[in-house]
């Protein structure tokens, strides 16, 4: 047994490496790496995605693995959840033969360029033919790992988050749509009442940098165990609690775009930053799923950062940094303005209300492609259809309706769901929270120590040492009910638009 | 024997990959990798450099590169040449028990670090321990490497420039002092007359930044396949042809130091960007050697970027971008500036005169530390005693003498002898280019174009795929010969301080 949890070790820390370096030249790739390097790198990636699929797969660690998992009720609780873990993942990547798996990492290697050129120039048919490969790929891959359970589409979501399905996912979205549609045409129909001239201000990169700094301060994002840069798409990597990146994108005419993709992003930061340092040499360091994950990126960005609270403390620093752009604007102004809820175009800027449309959008969408009722060289249309059905308003094109999101050009489907339940999640943890200590008292600390600490104690020291369902029931002290997400939306967003 | 071509193709093509991320990994550590990673890191890094050890050493390896050396007369030129670097490199690789190799792998991974902070702190016991270690691994593995012809040192010469070891680099030296030193000492007698305020201004980095990128397009450098950032110590870093990139270091007080760093490292950028593309997926990418790309860099920094020619043309614009600095500043001030020589304490810093007696101090001093003459705790003193001997100036303190380089700390002991080598081979390339076209008519065209492509066919578009010593018959059309570097040198500083 010490024999074996040795050898188990040695692959464990394979696998780490070879995630290590990945994740490195993945930051470099979307952050830095020159356009005319992308024919060489996807090659490179290829190769070593293909020596990872060995060690992941071998033989000897099937057989490891499966000796272990036999044994598992004799292992440390760690160990045995991660076996488990690992003993599923087998399973289901042993199905998929080594060139099925490396062509399409080596697609993806460089997908993400040809989608940004795509967004770039506005034209939908530069992505298309890449886009049909990943899908044409991932569904060869889906197909061979169907099993009685679990079929099609569900393959993806499972992946994402385990043990929420089509079956789940239509019961949430449904009770979402049945509660927050009506209330949102509600909405819709009143007007907010504010000064808005502000946010039509050019607010210079620079300036928002620094302000963003001063964030990182309140939020007690570590510098001396990360970085930020920009990218096209704002996103957090992570190396291990001792390197948690992040990238933003700045719009010199939408400054709050910034400010919140960074306070979401930092959720995402601190939940690994705040990973017990003892998970770094197994495989459980990093978040324990994608919406867990989610829910504290959307936790931060919209129960913390677009409070009334908050802003109390931290907008007068930035009236002193935009001094020109905001004197005379008020709080109540500013407060307005950061939670007006407007059907809208982009997902990643949509306020807190209309936010999960955006996602039933791509849920809808998703499922009808890997449910083979739609073809690639439609999704333009459908998703104008979608967003006109849903949101009421007509895409002007693509770069700002299909073609919006990495993610498909990431091979990331069955993502999408995930965020949706990730802010569903968020209420339930902040309800959870805020029994033990009032949330919007600690705000005036003028920093979030109290609410990382709760958090550090209740969820991300964990990391992914236990199932996602198990983690969530830990920090949330209760199975996930989205009632309490549909309530503090009506509540917040009732009060703002004075209804009832 | 097309099988066994078609089994080296893959070890081939898994060594570029694993090359690869160690490169970006490389880059990422010297560039922005936070602080608090390195622990991490290094371990991560042990894990893949034991992979490729592995890969480059294992049975069949041997087994495939034994058989194709034997039969290497029947390959084509480029694979013969391949297996026969292969071949000599593994019979040397084989010696080193892996454990020994990897635990200096490990120490490399964060050594520089260490120095960064010991040179900050002008600490040089916070980085004794660290020195201490690399040199003691270092003579470990030479000893190892050990054979009849080749011993101590001499192995570590031969590494970075093959066929060159002490016998023919004091013979060099001894050219060198012998004709150099007492002319160096006439100069130092001699004061040159020109107006040089200009030279203690304070030049704003962003336009450094603004002037450098300008030097870009002046040199060809393609952004669409490299880029640029800060470093503690400038270098030069190559994925391939297809993404060349170098780190630069700006200091507002002396902005020579930032544009020749950039000279500099465009001369290395160049030698990769104009390498064949064919190459990129064989292990004959990349320069030919050492001193081969240090007479690359050398070569526009010196012969190219000192010259009066090339400022004739582009003082006018570096005026336009520093109007408050350089008003009133003529080109002979400013050519004069940049090529007084000057005994000083910073090798990167030196004037091309002094450059090889920097050199000389260094050759001298790893020649006694492996010959267990001398003491890592003395080096300090050493150090200072050497400055003093060859530039009779004083060491102010050790950031300033033997922290100064980076080299150590990365275990690259007998590279800085190619450095003075590859100088001389400027010399002697310049003068072979000299004779198909007139460099100094052809820079009047404000780039360099002519000066690249001469290079480009001459020897860029090698890569490695020869022997150094080869290439370097090919591009200067004769075997080397110090005394055109001191000739080159004589001539042009005989008339800057007019002496004879």
């Amino acid at each position: 047994m010490k024999k074996l949890t040795e050898k188990y070790n040695i692959i464990r820390k394979k696998i780490n490496a070879y995630n290590f370096i990945s994740f490195v030249t993945h930051w470099d790739s979307e952050t830095e790496a020159p356009p005319g390097c992308f024919a060489n790198r996807s090659r490179q990636i290829g190769i070593i995605s293909e020596e990872l699929y060995k060690i992941r797969t071998s033989k000897e660690t099937a057989l490891i693995i499966n000796q272990l998992y036999k044994n598992r009720r004799r292992l440390d609780p760690l160990l045995a959840h991660e076996i488990t873990v690992f003993k599923r993942n087998l399973t289901r990547m042993k199905k998929i033969p080594i060139k099925e798996y490396v062509q399409l990492q080596k697609l993806l290697a460089h997908s993400t360029k040809i989608w940004e050129h795509a967004k770039k120039t506005n034209d939908f048919t530069a992505f298309q033919p890449t886009l049909e490969k990943i899908v044409y790929y991932t569904k060869q891959q889906i197909k061979r790992m169907e099993t009685k359970s679990l079929r099609g589409y569900d393959i993806l979501l499972d992946k994402y988050e385990r043990g929420y399905t089509t079956k789940q996912y239509d019961l949430f979205f449904q009770e979402l749509k049945v509660n927050l549609v009506p209330f949102i045409h509600k909405v819709a129909g009143k007007k907010i009442d504010y000064n808005n001239d502000f946010l039509f201000k050019q607010y210079p990169t620079e300036k928002q940098k620094e302000f963003i700094a001063y964030l990182h301060s309140v939020f007690q994002y570590d510098p001396a165990r990360g970085l930020t840069k920009e990218s096209e798409h704002p996103f957090t990597t992570s190396f291990g609690p001792s390197d948690v990146r992040y990238a933003n994108h700045f719009y010199e005419s939408n400054f709050t775009s910034a400010i919140f993709s960074a306070i979401h992003e930092l959720g995402h930061a601190l939940y690994e930053q705040q990973g017990s340092p003892e998970l770094e040499e197994t495989l459980s360091w990093g978040g324990g799923s994608m919406a867990l994950h989610e829910s504290q990126s959307r936790f931060y960005e919209n129960m913390i950062g677009r409070s009334r609270n908050f802003w109390k403390e931290h907008f007068p620093v930035l009236k002193t940094i935009f001094k020109k752009q905001l004197t005379g604007v008020t709080l109540r102004d500013f407060y307005r303005g950061i939670n007006e809820v407007k059907p809208s175009l982009i997902r990643v800027n949509a306020d807190e209300l209309t936010y999960p449309v955006h996602i039933m959008i791509r849920y809808d969408i998703e499922k009808a492609l890997f449910n083979d009722e739609i073809l690639i060289k439609d999704l333009p249309q459908i998703w104008n259809d979608k967003v006109q059905e849903y949101l009421g308003i007509s895409v002007p094109d693509d770069a700002r309706g299909v073609l919006q999101d990495v993610h498909w050009a990431g091979g990331m489907f069955g993502y999408f769901p995930a965020y949706a339940l990730g802010s569903a999640y968020a209420a339930q943890i902040y309800r959870t929270m805020n029994k033990d200590f009032n949330i919007m008292k600690s705000l005036r600390n003028k920093n979030t120590e109290e609410i990382n600490n709760w958090l550090k104690i209740n969820l991300h020291s964990f990391g992914s040492s236990k199932e996602p369902k198990v983690l969530f029931k830990h920090v949330a002290r209760g199975t996930f009910n989205p009632k309490y997400y549909i309530k503090y939306l009506i509540k917040k967003y009732s009060k703002l638009y004075d209804i009832l």
